[in-house]
This record gives structure tokens, sequence and C-alpha cells, in this order.
């Protein structure tokens, strides 16, 4: 549905609503797909939403508030009681049930919890207690698993019996386990369509199979789904049983985040989110890396002021301090986001420190030697200052060296002290270069000009 | 498989190829996914790599030579003849061949075709005319598909035919199509093992189907995936004809390919691997960027020297220039972040802009006023310059301001014009707002305090 589309249809319903058009409407959203109802939901007034609401079955309405963006959602939240909360968190997979109690505050969470009948309560303090960027956080405990001695006839009705009385949907790959539950191949659902029906599974099952325990980085899974082509994979204990599994439009959630992660990370935006409203909710996000951001800078102020008799003297150093402090910043993030991104992807290893560092040496050596050369030139024949465009020169290439070193091993060393890498790319480490940059910079020019 | 476990295998495989032990590799290499071979590969020398390369047969080294990193496939496929990437490609599902092909240059890619049989060469040009980027350059040709007047049985039959004679292999959904393959609606395999075998497909079908143009832009493509949970999407022509078929393995590489593109904007690193070997390579990626920094550097230059008087004048306002611009620099990324962000998933749209603006500019005032009288305070008191911390609060919050405005408004309107918004948090945007700051900064301290 284009924005054009979602449109003309928010205009349609407003409508409606306005006529009192309960039976139109009720057609209208029997058509829609519950993710339409989910993007428009937020475009529309709080009257409209509470009409639209009330017309939803609740089988359309616990699937329109998993998909509510977050801001949106938790709006939607506050104004439902526990039981409504207990009795569309029903209607979910346990994955998303979980994540919907997860956004709850503690107090409200327990009193949802208590509406539930006690297997569903069971399953939801199961899914809980698993670090919501693992494994065993972001996996749903329905699984299409069927026994190790079964033939293809006997399985099929076991899936069946799974479909029809355990809410088991998605089904695209069979597991197959033991006595015990203990893992032990996997058929595709291709297989059981094509096979004979009196054929054992085992005989058809693939054995060499990927799994993944429960503890494991949610990041880390999403680089075993992209690297092996899965569409769904199987989560299992300490005892290697199988308790879950994943499936790929989780890990394409999971990917979208990180992604969104870094970048907030890298632009100091934290856990905002675009559909935020509250001016303060988005202030109090963005205030922190600015605050950094004025720290640095004071300290950069401080070293100038320090170096106040140099500048008063040789005021045309002044001129050049942003192109210092902009070059080591610029170094610094190119050679730490592409070291952040081989460590995501597996392709850079904890094991690669020294190499990295010799080829970003290699590299910025060379940026540094063409654009201080660049830049010696430009500031001798402009300023006519042949001395001083020799040495700004020397510092850049320098600067530049410094800060590709830093860009390149500080993440590779966050990961070795367990640190998530992306940090690297954090206000922290890119205010630290300036400072070393300016340091360098109005030390060397003290030195040697003065 | 794990660095350590990748480490060890290396090992193993290196002293294997120097005792010859032919048998034992073949083993060795035998037990492991095309993944993990292609995860090896670019740890070997040379030799090893070749000694390799020919004890595997098509069906894994085709799939390796898919799964390997950029740097590594094309120095594998150089040396390669046309004859044996022929070979290769006529093992690949039709994406993954198109996708090989397509990193060839024009020459060696016409003789590779000219390898192929009439029906693989027609269905490769096919692929190959549209655009990279789009539906119809990322789907497959390899569809499952049934004809509306089917039972469960024949459609059941005609599956049967494609995976054996057609290559299909990954079915997870089965399209119906009319006559004249017109798309009318899907079926999830799970239906047809749990349905009896003579009812007509066109009876379990769902017909409201989602399906994309072949010139859909990949991106929008992503966004549909993810927001109605797809695990594939059939692509229809203009007549809205069935034409192959994009699955979700393909979007999660769109995605982590977005996402990479989106953050070497930020970083400048534009085409760059982190596998890349090469100093030159890697410096011809960055060093734009740099180069555009130092020019924005130089600019910034230019405009002290301008106001070379008023600096020599109050040294202590060159004190704080770092100040303006990082604080221009951080707001801007800020902004367009979460609006780049907002627009990719659409959560943004086009007529938002004013509101938007409007948001943002709260946003920033709360920011500017609290950083603006922090500031303030700080450099009446530290250096006893009320007036000058008064006129630098006051710039401070009014540069916020700016960068926000830009910041919020540039990627919306570059995605009015068509360019792609996510430029905006590149070099350009974030140079010109270092510059307007400086601007601001040292004209009104001329203004006012001299």
């Amino acid at each position: 549905m284009t924005d054009d589309n979602l449109t003309e249809l928010q205009r349609h319903i407003e409508s409606l609503v306005e006529e009192g058009g309960v039976d139109e409407l009720q057609a209208v959203l029997g058509r829609l797909h519950p993710s339409d109802i989910a993007a428009l939901f937020p475009r529309l007034g709080r009257l409209e939403q509470n009409f639209i609401w009330d017309l939803l079955t609740d089988e359309v309405s616990s699937e329109v508030l998993v998909e509510l963006e977050e801001p949106a959602q938790e709006e939607l939240l506050d104004q439902l009681s526990e039981g409504e909360i207990g009795r569309l968190v029903d209607e979910l997979e346990s994955d998303d049930a979980a994540d919907v109690i997860g956004t709850l505050d503690d107090d409200k969470a327990q009193k949802v919890l208590e509406t539930l009948d006690d297997e569903s309560r069971r399953d939801m303090h199961r899914l809980l207690d698993y670090d919501e960027e693992t494994a065993g956080g972001i996996m749903a405990l329905e699984v299409a698993a069927v026994k190790e001695t079964d033939n293809v006839r006997q399985a099929v009705n076991e899936l069946r019996d799974l479909v029809e009385n355990e809410g088991v949907e998605d089904i695209y790959n069979v597991y197959i386990i033991s006595e015990d539950g203990i893992l032990r191949g996997v058929l595709n659902l291709r297989q059981f369509i094509l096979a004979p029906p009196d054929t054992p599974v085992s005989e058809l099952m693939e054995g060499d199979i990927v799994s993944v325990p429960t503890s494991m980085d949610q990041e880390e899974v999403a680089v075993i789904v992209r690297k092996y082509d899965l569409v769904s994979l199987p989560v299992v204990d300490d005892y290697n049983r199988l308790v879950g599994r994943i499936t790929i439009d989780d890990i394409v959630d999971v990917l979208a985040e990180e992604a969104e992660e870094d970048i907030s990370i890298i632009a100091g935006t934290r856990d905002e989110e675009p559909g935020e409203r509250s001016t303060f909710k988005v202030f109090r996000e963005r205030f922190p890396w600015l605050l950094t951001g004025l720290a640095g800078g004071l300290v950069a102020a401080t070293i100038m002021n320090y170096f106040e008799a140099t500048l008063v003297q040789i005021i045309a150093l002044a001129f050049f301090v942003p192109v210092i402090m902009a070059m080591g910043g610029s170094t610094a993030i190119q050679s730490s986001s592409i070291v952040v991104r081989g460590l995501a992807t597996g392709e850079i290893e904890i094991r690669d420190l020294i190499p990295r560092i010799y080829r970003e040496i290699r590299v910025a050596l060379l940026n540094g030697a063409v654009l201080g050369i660049i830049l010696a030139l430009i500031v001798s024949f402009w300023l006519s200052e042949v001395q001083l465009g020799f040495l700004i020169g020397i510092i850049l290439l320098l600067n530049i060296c410094i800060a590709s070193l830093l860009g390149a091993s500080v993440p590779i060393i966050m990961k070795k002290m367990g640190i998530d890498p992306a940090l690297a790319m954090g206000p922290f480490v890119t205010t630290m270069n300036d400072i070393i940059g300016l340091l360098l910079y109005l030390g060397l020019a003290m030195l040697f000009l003065t």
C-alpha cells in the first residue's frame, strides 16, 4: 500500500466514522491486512482509533498490536486493561506474545500474566527469562517436530494435530527429534509431499543440521542465518534438546534493528523512533550526545586557551584547527566503520588486530601523504607561509595515521573485552580523536614555529 | 562455525595439502557446507586454493563461488576460464547465476553466455536486462506455479515435475496462475499436506495476494516483505503475469546491503569491502571523502582568514570554533539520520515535510536553549567574558536550529527529487553545515563585539 493509497484510505475511514457507517467500516477493515491497519492507526485521531479498535476481532487486533510502531504501540497498551491485553496475547504466537508482555512495566506485565491459563503463563515465563537479544529471546515455542521413529504418514498426522490444536502456523521445516526431545535432523516440507507415505522420516531426514543454543547473541544468529541461507533455525538447550525455532522474518527484524542501532550510535540518536511525537522524549535521546560534543569542544577550547600565546603570535594557526580536527574525525570513522562491519559479518576477527592495523596504516600513509602535500602547498602559496605549510602538512599526515590506528584497533579491542564494537563509532572515541589531533597540532606548532 | 574452528580447519587443510592427502582432504571437504568452504577460502594461499578447488564437484564449487565475499570472488573469477564459469553458472539458480555473470566485465560475460544452452542464455539475458537494484534484478525465474484448474493431486504431480526437471528447489509457497500466466492466488505448502487430494486448488488458495512489479526498487520490496512478514514474494510483469519470485533470504541480503550503504555514506567509505587487501583500492574508496573534508576545512580557513582582524582582537573567539562546528554537525546528522530511517521504513513521507520540520525545530530549540545556557555560563565565568558568553550561547542556539532544519528537510526534498535521501548524511551536507555555522558565528561576533 503506497502513501497515497494510505492517505485516501485515511480520509475514507474518517468520513465513515463521522457518519457512523459501522457496516461499511467493517467491510473496509475486513479487506485490509493487519499491517495496513497498523500503518493507518497512528494517523487517526483518538476518536477514530477507538471506533475502529472496537470493530476488530481479537485475531486481527492482536496482529495490529504487534505490527504497530513503538510509540503508537505504547500509547495503545497504556489504554488497554490487563484483561484485554491478556486476551490479545492469547491469540499470538509465543514470541510475539512475549514481546508484547516484555514492553509492559513489571506491574502491568504481572497482572497480564495472571489472566493467562497455566500453560501459556509457563511459556511466557520461560521466554521472558531469556535475554531479549539472544536466540532464546527471539525464538517461538511453537515448533513442528515429529519423532524419529515415525514414517511420513504418521508424521503428517502429527503435523495436522500440531496445526489444529497447538497453534503451530508457519511450517517451513519439520524437525525430527528422539524420544527425549534431542534434535536429530530436519525435513523440508517439500519432501513430505514428494515421498511415499510409508517411508521412515529417519531415512529422508538431513542429519547434519545447523542449530543454535538459547544463549547465542541475536547478531550471531543473524550471521548464521545469512551465511547458510536458512529459512528457519532450531534452537536447542544445553542437552541439545529442541526448545524452539527462529524464523527468518524474525532475523529480518534483527538485521534492521542492528543496522538502526549502528547508525544511531554514529548519529547519537540512541533509541529515538522516527514516529516519536513527544518533544521531550526526543530531546532526552539526543541531548547526551550533544552534551558530550560540547564537553569535547570545551576541552578543545581549553587546549587552545593554553596555547593562546602561540595563537596570538601566529593567528593563521587558528585557521587550520577545523581542518585538522575534521580530517582526524573522518579518518577514524572510516577505519572504525569498516572494522565494525567486518567484525559483524565475521570477515574480520580478533586475531586480525595486527594485520588490520598494518593495512590501515598503509592506507593512512597514502591518504595522509597526498592530503598533507595538498594542504602544505595551499598554505605555502596562499598565505606565503612555507614553514607553516610544511608543518601543517606533516601534522595532517601524523594525525591521519593516529586516527586510523585508533579507529581500526579500538573496535577489535572492545570486541575482545566483550563490549559492542559499534560503540567505537560513538561520540567518545570521535571526541578523543579531535583532542589528540589538536594537541599534536598546537604542540608541534609551538615547538617548531615560535 | 566459529573463528577458532575455522583457524583449526585451516591448519588441518594446509597440512593435508602439504602431505598431498587427497582422500582425507576430500572427506573433510565433503563434510563442510559450501558457505564454510567460502569462509575458509580467502585464508588459504594460492596453492591450497587451487588444490581444493580441483577436488570440489561443480555443484559444490558453484555454491562456494556465490558465497565468497567480493574481493575473493573477483580474484577467483579472474582465474577461471569462460567455459568453467559457464559450467558453474549452469548449476546455479537463475538469480545467483545472473549475479555471477553481472560481476564479470562485458567481454567475459558475453563469452560465458555463449557457452550456455539457448534456454539458459535467454533466461540470463532476461534477468540481466533488469536494473540490479529492482525486483526484476533480484528475482529468480524458478517458481513453483500450478494452474487454477488443478486439484491438489494434479498440483502435487506438477510440483514433482518442477522439482525433478526444472531445478525449482526452495518451495515455500505455490502460486496459482490462469491459463495465460496471470497470477491468481497462493497456497502454502502446508495446505497441500493437510487437504484431501481431490480438492480444487482454487478452493484452497488465498486470492488476496501481495505481488510486486519487476521495476520496483529493492528497498521498497524489502519494506513490503518486512511489513507483511512474507517468506516469498511473487514478481509480475505489466500484465500481472507471474514472471519470478523473490525469497526472503534475498531480502536479508538487500537489507544488509542497504544498511552497509547507509553507514558507508556517513563514514565515507563508499564501496570498500572489509576483506579488501589492496592498499590502493582502499585509498581510492576513502580519498574522495577526505578530499571533500579538506576542501570544506579550507573554506572554513578562508572564512577565518576573512575575519582575521576580529579574531586577533578577541582571540577567545577562535577557542570556540570547534564547539560551534561540532554541534552543528552533530545536530544535522541526528535529524537527518532519523528522517532517512523514517523514509526507508515508510514511517515518514514526503507530505510530512512541514510537520517534521516543526517537530525538529521544537527539539532544536530545547537542545539549543539548554546547551546555549551551559556554554554561555561557562564562557562567562571561565573567561570572565559575559558579553562573549551570552553571544556564543545565542549563536549555538541559532546554529542548532539551522542544522536541524537542514538535517530534517534535505533528505525529504531529495526523496521528492528522486535522489537517495541517505546521501543527505554524506559529506556535502555536513560540510555545508560547518560553513554556515562558522559564518554565523564570526559574522555575528564581528557585528556585536568589535
